[in-house]
This record gives structure tokens, sequence and C-alpha cells, in this order.
């Protein structure tokens, strides 16, 4: 099989549902390069550079796994990097019907193949927008992110619990 | 990655968006196998040594492919294969949910994975049970199955023109 | 605009949410065919011909609309009428999917446009299966069906009240 | 808030996810009426006399539950045991779709409420279809079932391990 | 039962949709608190207060729901006002993913139960953004609003019939 | 059958997916009146004048087609242009849930009938906001827009290839 994956997303924050998507991909393909997207519009929780710097310290478990930041198309990154695969969690039938439109414009854009997984049951509801939401007005969001998501948005003054 | 995926499916008969999601699979797997349900129920259009017998006909040009009649739990027939990979096409939302449930059971009961490949835009409107009644009121089914399965229904007399 | 056009179904019973979509058509089209499929599977309420029979009392009032049977591919039967047509109602999600593929099929074997409407609101929730599990029990089904469709099924006794 | 509350169902067998719905009802109503459902049609599991024997093994910690048979309409039995609400776990968009157009009916039909609760995620994937046909299949089905479930199915040889 | 009943919403403006579930929330718990949602982003029709206004307005005849503002987390408001139930409408399938991970999340929040209604059919179709584009563009929004809604907004002349 | 169809839409760009619909009107239709949404809020690739008059260029082969600018509410424009008919076409389940709620409400607000067309299976993943994507980063656009748009856009440096 390809060797390369590409894990693509905003990861404001990353969640445990992202990491278990990129653990569960590490362990099917050589290698793993989490795409995370610099321009994601609509008012941010965290700056570029803070979110792809939490991932890595997210998947630096992970010896296959890296983090590149990633603008224009996915399908450039795909092909600058070497990777003929997306890698994808599909949670709710809403998502799988975004997810098919683009897929099958990859495919006929670039020739790349994108796999769905099945969103862990555990980690099904969660999404970076609700995630953010909470964070926002200082909730607690320890059982939906990473540890290192969780302590530096306490440190930032962004979740106060 | 895992070498060995496993296409499960009733195939009755096997479609030309059946073919499309293993040929992609035989691209990205060292080997495919072909699970193909003998016991399917409500009215079958052809006997399972049939189905079988199309399938090996319709994938003889891919080298890496077998096909195998498969009874009882899908995680059973993945141990027995050498298996940890269960691959397969999504063509619609409603499929989605189905095959979320079975993913998300499967992984629960075996410790296999599933993944999912969009469907083909060309073939996203065949099912196995539409074009078998097609094929059962004689209509013209060469646009939706491999020229092999046409033939043969053709020659059985369950397709007339 | 083409001027015949099919309004194809089980019609077992037919409901005011069937007759709304025929009733929306005959004033779109010079004549509507409704197409009422005889072989029905799993244990229908009534007879064909008794649905045939129910239906045609049920549009009575509407001058440009006749019931027929039919049996076999629904593109052979617009054929057969001239009708290069289909209406077909559409009441949720779910419905659109298998909706949708059936049109794309549709098309594919007899160029056959199908042109969906969606339902009106307040029988958005009738289906005949519903229905016909209502009147199984003897519940009351005057605000679900045609009046004409109500008196028969008491006067048989399916339906009590 | 009305004090009696109907969670119906055909139990074929009940799950983890049916159990976690009931007691959340049962901590919200003074009483919950399990309903289930005698005539399940395509080959059960199990028996009417043991799905509802489960049941109440299953709830016998619940001192506001009990289980009734229940055939004919779910307004009639509603009615006969004093309840104007019916209660259902939802799981999927699928799910929702059917039992909006039943809940709208119901609310046609006898003046009935029909309040939704979201599955626990943990038992989102779980359906008595899939976990009827791992314990078919003598799968293990302790993870899916209450253990009084799991215990009857292997004594009876359904369930091997 | 509990006793205190949260229906969270924008309200921009509050709808017979809207105002259909209140009313039914109203029937089954002692006390019902509506939230309006006081930052609603996207250019609102109205303002918070006038909102709130319209709100209170327009359930007067209910003894026993009042209506606040609300910013911040639902557990936050719910926990403030002692409720442990939120209840909502759902209209579409689209409407119940969005809601079945809000819900979710909630429970795992702060132990918060929510209790969903099938829409009243003859809403199914409102919205508050479809009404507001049908307001700003002088449409007549009669049919979908309580009176006092319409009448204000004609007053303020975004609404000219 | 009514004579005069709109087709309406913001078409920033039209794709082929816009064109293989006006088109089947307009075999079905005497008229066919583009209606072409002129203010479409967030960062338009391109400017009312300029999509109206891409539009106009697709479309010019079609005799009975016509592209008008339209602001406010489309009954208002149906009844302008002395319509009674909305055509669109449908991809996927999601589009349908709110494409269902806009027919209704215009069906309420306007006496206006909506039919929904099935989507060219080949078109099926198209959208303006993918297609736009890919053009704001130079990706060949060649094979999901008619011939005289990805000139105007390479012209225009949009589109590199």
């Amino acid at each position: 099989m390809t060797d390369i994956a590409v894990c693509p997303g905003s990861f404001d924050p990353v969640t445990l549902g992202h990491l278990d998507v990129i653990q569960r991909a590490a362990t099917r393909f050589e290698q793993v390069v989490v795409a995370c997207l610099r321009n994601i519009g609509k008012s941010p929780l965290l700056e570029p550079d803070e979110r792809i710097d939490l991932l890595r310290a997210a998947t630096a478990h992970l010896g296959n796994v890296r983090t590149e930041a990633f603008d224009g198309l996915l399908v450039d990154f795909c092909r600058a990097h070497g990777a003929t695969t997306i890698v994808k969690g599909l949670r709710a039938a809403s998502d799988f019907e975004n997810e098919l439109k683009m897929a099958q414009m990859n495919a006929a854009l670039g020739d790349v193949e994108t796999l769905f997984m099945a969103t862990n049951p555990r980690y099904s509801y969660l999404s970076s927008s609700l995630v953010k939401e909470v964070a926002r007005f200082h909730g607690d969001i320890g059982a939906f992110v990473p540890e290192v998501v969780s302590r530096r948005l306490r440190e930032r003054g962004d979740h106060g619990s």
C-alpha cells in the first residue's frame, strides 16, 4: 500500500477525536503528515503557529507522524509530500456528504484517494467548534482534548477551571 | 500498512461500482480478498456459486485479488485470512449510517479497521438491488455491470436484449 | 413542456399525501397517468384491483388523470404511455436518497426525467405503511386518506371506528 | 410534568443502549412502562415471553419501571396505561426520520407526546439487529447487552464464548 | 420528573414553530425558562432586548413560562436556573445531527438531559433565517410568526404589507 | 403545463452541474429564466455583472433561456416574470433538506411550485464553493465549468494553468 497518508484539518484546537484518527492512521501507514490549514477564517481560537505547536506536542509519541502548515489546495500539498492518500474521520451523515464531494473533487483534480475511518464512538460528538465555544466560556475541556491542549489553554487564561 | 484488505458484499450481481472499489483497493494493498456472503435472504438473482464465479471472472485481470465465500461474522473471516482491514465503498449518507454502525461494532468485536472509499460519481446510483430488478424485467444492464455479468445473464435468459 | 406525467407508487392505500402530489401534477401536465404497481410483496392491505379502484374513485374529480396497473420496469411503462416525465413527492432526506438513485437509473435506462415535488407539510409524516398499520389495528385513518378510502376500509371491517 | 412514560420497542434482545434510555427515563418520570412488541415479524432471536423476561430481569433494580407485552397501536397502549408520553432514544439521522413520522402520526392519532433522548455515545452503534447477528454466529456480545442477557443466550447455546 | 425545563434559542424572530415547542413544554413541566441567546453573530434582524421583549409578549398567556437573556454556556445557564432538562424541537435530519452532538456534549459537561420534540408538521419548514429574509424584503410573515411579532415588524417598517 | 420556469442561484461561477439543469429545464419549458442573485455575501469570486455575463455566454446556444439579475424574494421575481414554477437540481440529502424548507415556504408565500431534478451523477460533487476554492488557488477547473468560464478566469489570472 502507499506509504504516506495526509491527515488534513484546521485543528482549532486538536481534539481527542482528531488524535484517535491520526494514531490509527499511524499504525497503518509508514508516515503520516498532519496538514494544518493556516487560514481558517472566522474568529480562530488559536493562531496557526500555536495550533501546529499543539499538534506536534500531542503527537510527539508517534514516531512516524509529523505536522506541517498548509495553504492552498490539498492535492498540491499531497503532491509536495509524495502522498496519494488522504485519511479522514467521519462522525455523522452530514460530515459524510461534504467529505464525499471533497473526496470526489480531489480524485478528479489530482488522483488522490481519500480513505475514511469511522470515528471512535466515544468521540463522535466532539468537534473543534463545540470545544472552542466551551473553552471561550471557561468550561472544562479536559475530557475533549489532549492534556497538553487543556494545559496550554488554561495557562493562556482561555480556560479557567 | 497492513497488507491484506477484505472487500465484503453480497454481489448479487457484482456491479461496476463494486469492481471500481475492488480495483482501487488492489492498487493500495498487497492482497485483496473479496468476501462473498453466501446466505443473502430475500429472493437472490444468482446462486452463491454463480456470484462467486462471476466475481472471479470480473477480477481475473487483478493478480492480487481473490474471492472467497463467507458465512458468519466478518471479523472471523478477517481473522481467518490474516486481514485487519475492511474496505468498503460509500455512495450516500444513508449508506454511511449503517456502515458506521457496522464499522464501530466490528472494531469492538475484533480490532478490525474499516476504511471507506467514496464511490466514483459515475457509479453513485448503482446498487445490486436496482440492477437485479432491471435484469428481472429484461432491461439492459450493460452499462451497470462488468461485461462478463451481462453476457452470463443474457445466456441464462434473465436478460433479453 | 412534455404533456404526460407518470405518478408511480404502490398506493396501499392511497393517502392524502399521494393525492396532493397527483393533483398538483394535474395542474401542470395535460395528462397524468397514475401507475399502480401490482406486485408489492410483503403482506399488502389491499389487492391490486382494490388499490386501483380506490385510486380511480379518489381522482374521479380530476378530468386529466387516469390510473393504470403496472408491472415490470417503470421506463417501459412510461414508453408505453408516451410519457417522458415521472413526478414524485419527497417528504424527507431518506426518501430523497433512494429516489435520487432511481431517478438517475431511470435516466440511464430510458431517457426519462424525474421531477420531484416537496410534500405539503401537512402530509409530511404520512406513509402508506404507517396508515396500513393503523388500519390493521382499527385506528381511525380518516385524517390520512381520501374519504372514499376510509369508507371502503370501514365497510370491509379493517377499520372499526 | 406527566407522571408515566412509555418506552416501546422490540427488544430482541434488549441492549445496553435500550437500558440506558430506560434508566434515564426512570430518573425523570414517576413510572416507566416498557412496552415490548409481541409480534416482530422477520426471524426473531427470542420469543416474546423470553424478551419480556429478560427486560424484567435487566430492569429489576429500577423500582419504578415495569414491562408489559404490547400488540396493536402504541397510542392505545399509552391510553390503557394512562400515559401521554413516549420516550425514545435516537442514535442517528436515519433513526430520526422514521421516528419523526411516527411521533407526528401518534400525536395526530392520540394526543401523545414523544420525547427523544440522544443515545449515550458509547452505545451509539448498538442495534438489536447487529447484536442478534453476532449472537447467531456465536460472537461475544458481552459488551453490548446486560449481563443477564449474555448469560441467558450462552446457556441457550446461541452464544458460545 | 424534573420541574424546570430550558428552551434555548436565538429567536430572531420567535416563530410559530418555537412557540409550539414552548407551549408543549409548558404543559409538561412546572416551569419553562426560555433562554434567549444575546450574541448571535451574523447580521441580526432584531436587537437582543427586542427579541426578549417579543418572546415575553408571545408567551404572556403561559403563566409558567418566563424568558431570560443568556450568554456563555447553556449548562451554566441551566445550573443557574436549577434546571436539568433542555427541551428542543427537531424539524429535520440535519437539525438532528447538530443537536445530537450538542446534547451529548452538554451531558458530558453538566449532567443535563436534552429532550427533543418533533416539530408540528405545519411548522416543519419554518426557520428564523427564512422568516428573517422574508421580513427583510417586506414579504408577508403573518403566517409564520406570532401576531405580536408581525405587528411589531410592520410598525418598524421592516415588513410592509 | 406552465410555460415559464425560473432557475435561481448565485452562480459564482456557473458550473457544468448548473448548466445541465438549465438545459434539461429548457427542453421541458417554453421559456427558462435564470435568476442570478446579485448580493451573495461572503467573498464572491465574481462580481454580479460578471456572473450574469458568463451565464449568458454559457447559455447562448439555448434559444429559450435568458438570464436576469435578482434581489429580494424569489416569489416576487417569479411573479414579475409570470412564472409559477421554480426548477432546481438536487445533489445530496443535505441539499434536499434546505431546499424542501425553501420550497414549502415559497409555496406558502406565493403559490409557486418547485420542481426538483436529480443532478447528473457526473456532476454530483460539483459546487460553486469547491470550484471557487480551486480557482482561487489556480487549480485547473476545466473539468467543472463551461469552457467560457475557465477561459475568462484564466484571462483574469485567477486561474493559472
